[in-house]
C-alpha cells in the first residue's frame, strides 16, 4: 500500500498493454507502475523504471516497490516468478498458470487434461515425428515453435517435414532439447475469443464471445458480440471459456481464441494470460473494459460488470506501414471524417505490420458500426 | 511537436480537471505535461514540472517545452498570459477569453453586451452602494468577491451591506480598488449547466444540457440530460450556451451554468473556462467526454460526437469527511454493492467538503440510474 492507502500495481513489460492499463488506474485512483524494456516504451508515461525482464535482480527490486506484480507479456522467466511468489510477492497471474501461456506444448497437455475440444496434435522432438502426423493427417499440418510465437511468428503450415528443420535445428543446438507442436490444419469457418476475468479469490466475470478476423497471422478485426444464427455454439464457446479458466486456475483477465469450424465444433487454439487485442473493444464497448478489470482481479478488487454499452462494437487495428508517421499526423482528416470513432495511437514508431493503434465505433447495427471503423482505420494505412 | 510527430499538450494545474486529461490523451497518444502546484497533487503522473504558475520564469519556461498551453484553472495572470501570447505561445483559451473566467465583474459585463439574460447585478464599490441595491431588490441579496472564489467560497447570501465589511476593507488593503459583484437574489427551480468546446477555427460542438444539483455551494449531482417536460427551456439555455461561446471567443471546453427561474427564464449564472463538475459524466456518459474534447480543441483538432452513450447519466460528487483515507480503501465494499458504478478518485488527502473523486453511473432510466449512483457514492460518506 502507498502512504494514502491506494494499491500499487507493478507491470513487467512496457508496450500497449502496460500503457492501456494506465487510464483506469487513473481514474479508480490506483497507482501503476510499468517495468519497460527501454526509453520510449508504448507505456513510458507510467514506466517508473528502465530494465530488463529477465535479469532477476531488477525484477525483484522492483517487485519491492509494488504490492502486487502483473505482465503486458508471458516472457518473464519462471525461475524468477517462482522466486518472487517465495518471497511473498503477489503475482498475478501465478506462475503455475502463467506457464500455460508460455510453452504451447505444456498449454496442449493442459487442455487435454481439462477435456476441452482442441486440434489434434502432438509434440514432435525431430522430423520422423512430424512426418508421422503429416502422413496421419492428410499431408498437412500447422507447425509452432512452442516459445516465444506471437502474430503469425513462429507459426508455419506446412507439407513436408523439411520445411522446419531450421527449427529442429535451432532447438537442438539449444541445448535444452524440446520439441515443436504440430496440429491438424483446423478447417474453420472463424475463430471466436472468449475474454474471462478472475480474482484470486476465484470471483469470475466473462464478456461477450467475440468474432476475431486475422489477415496474415495478425487480428485485424473484433466484432463485438460475435454476430450469429447459432446461439449454441457460442454458449459452447463460452462453457470451454470458464472450464479453463478455472482449470489454469488464472487470476486476472485470460483470452481463450478459439476455431469454429464447418461442422459446428468449438476448439481451442491459443491462451493469453493478460489483456488481449480481442478485448480492446471494450474500452468503448463495456461497462467494465479488459484493462480495468485486470487491474481489478489483481488487486483483488470485486469485479465489474462486463454488459455491452451498445448492441455492437467493432474494433480495428492499425498496422503500420513502410512510410507512416504515428497515427495523430493523420487526425485532422480522420477525426474530421469520423467525430464517433474512438482513436487510439500506441505512441509507436510505425514498423511494417507493427500494431502501432487501433480504432473502435460502437452502435446499434454491426454491418453499419464496422463499415465505419474499417473506414476510420483506413486513414492510417 | 514531439520528435515522433505527437503534439504535446502542456497544462498549468496539477487538479482532478488536469488528472483527468490524461486517460484521453494516453488514448489519442498525445503527449499531456502538466505544472502542478506541489509534489503529490493529482495528476501527479503527467507532471513534469513542480513550480508556481504566478512565477513568470516557471511559466516560460513551461511553456517552451510543450506546443499548446491550457489550464487546470483559471488563476494564471493576466500578465503572464499576454507575454506567453506576444512570444507566439499557443495558450487555449486565449487571455481575452480567460480574464471572463477570472473575474466576475468584467464577465457581467460581457454578458450584459452580448443581450443574454442575466440577473440584475451592479459592481458595489463601498456599502452605500450595495445598500443602494439591497433597497431596490427587497432587502436582500447575493454578494460574490469578484475573483478567486469557487465552490460556494467567496459567495455570501446577505440582507445588510455590513456583513462584508471585511470583504470591502480587504480590497481596500489591497491598494487595487475593485469592487464587489452584487446579484439579485434568483427564485430559482433549478440550475442547469451548458457544456460547449470550441476549437480554433471557430468549429463548435454541445453536449445535451445539464442539471446540477448544489448543496452548500457545492455542486453534489449532475442529470444528463436534464430531465424535463418544458423541452423549450433547455433549447433556451442551449442557445444561450452557444451565443456565449461564440461571443467570448473561447477556446477548449466552456460550461455555462444557469438558473431556470420559477416564471421559466434562464439566466446565466457563472462560466468556467475548462472541463467543468458538470461535465464530468461525459466521461462515460457521452462518445466523447469534456476531457477528450478539451484536449482535441486546444490542440485545433477535429471535434469528436457528443451525443449520450445511453439514455441517462448521473454524476454524484464524493466529497472528502472528517476522518476517512481515500476511496480506493472503501473499494471491496463498494465495487461489489456496485458493479455498474464508474469510480473516479482523485487521489487526494480527504478534507471535510473537499472534492475527491466521482461516481458515474449510465443506463435507461433516470431514476434507476441516479439512485445506484447515489447508493454507490454513499459508500464513501
Amino acid at each position: 500500500m502507498t502512504q494514502n492507502g491506494s494499491i500499487k500495481i507493478g507491470v513487467i513489460g512496457g508496450g500497449q498493454l502496460a500503457r492501456m492499463m494506465v487510464p483506469p488506474a487513473i481514474h479508480l485512483g490506483l497507482r501503476i507502475s510499468v517495468l519497460a524494456e527501454s526509453e520510449g516504451a508504448s507505456a513510458e508515461r507510467a514506466a517508473d523504471v528502465v530494465g530488463d525482464y529477465r535479469d532477476a535482480e531488477t525484477v525483484y527490486a522492483f517487485a519491492e516497490t509494488v504490492d502486487v506484480i502483473t505482465f503486458d507479456h508471458e516472457h518473464v522467466p519462471q525461475s524468477i516468478l517462482h522466486e518472487l511468489v517465495s518471497r511473498g510477492v503477489a503475482v498475478h497471474p501465478r506462475p503455475d498458470a502463467l506457464q500455460y501461456a508460455q510453452d504451447k506444448i505444456v498449454m496442449r497437455e493442459k487442455l487435454a487434461e481439462l477435456g476441452v475440444p482442441i486440434p489434434d496434435w502432438t509434440a514432435a522432438a525431430d522430423e520422423t515425428d512430424l512426418q508421422a502426423f503429416l502422413d496421419a493427417h492428410g499431408g498437412r499440418a500447422v507447425v509452432k515453435t512452442a516459445r516465444g510465437g506471437y502474430d503469425g511468428k513462429g507459426v508455419r503450415v506446412i507439407s513436408d517435414a523439411a520445411e522446419v528443420r531450421d527449427w529442429f535445428t535451432a532447438l537442438a543446438e539449444d541445448g535444452n532439447g524440446g520439441s515443436l507442436l504440430v496440429e491438424e490444419l483446423v478447417d474453420f469457418v472463424r475463430e471466436l475469443s472468449q475474454l474471462v476475468a478472475r480474482r484470486p479469490s476465484g470471483e469470475t466475470c466473462t464478456w461477450p464471445v467475440v468474432e476475431t478476423i486475422q489477415r496474415d497471422g495478425v487480428c485485424a478485426e473484433v466484432l463485438a458480440p460475435a454476430p450469429t444464427d447459432r446461439a449454441e455454439v457460442l454458449e459452447r464457446a463460452a462453457g470451454i471459456g470458464a472450464i479453463v479458466a478455472e482449470g489454469v486456475d488464472v487470476t486476472g483477465v485470460l483470452a481463450v481464441e478459439m476455431f469454429e469450424t464447418r461442422d459446428g465444433r468449438v476448439l481451442v487454439n491459443e491462451l493469453a494470460m493478460r489483456p488481449h487485442n480481442s478485448g480492446h473493444f471494450s474500452i468503448e464497448g463495456s461497462v467494465t473494459s479488459q484493462f480495468e478489470q485486470h487491474l481489478r482481479a489483481v488487486a483483488d478488487l470485486p469485479l465489474g460488470d462486463t454488459s455491452m454499452t451498445a448492441p455492437a462494437a467493432v474494433m480495428v487495428n492499425v498496422l503500420g506501414g513502410p512510410a507512416e508517421g504515428p497515427m495523430p499526423v493523420r487526425y485532422a482528416e480522420a477525426l474530421a471524417a469520423h467525430p464517433r470513432a474512438k482513436f487510439h495511437s500506441y505512441d509507436k514508431q510505425p514498423r511494417p505490420g507493427r500494431k502501432v493503434g487501433h480504432v473502435t465505433v460502437t452502435g446499434e447495427q454491426l454491418d453499419v458500426v464496422r463499415a465505419e471503423a474499417i473506414a476510420a482505420a483506413q486513414h492510417f494505412e
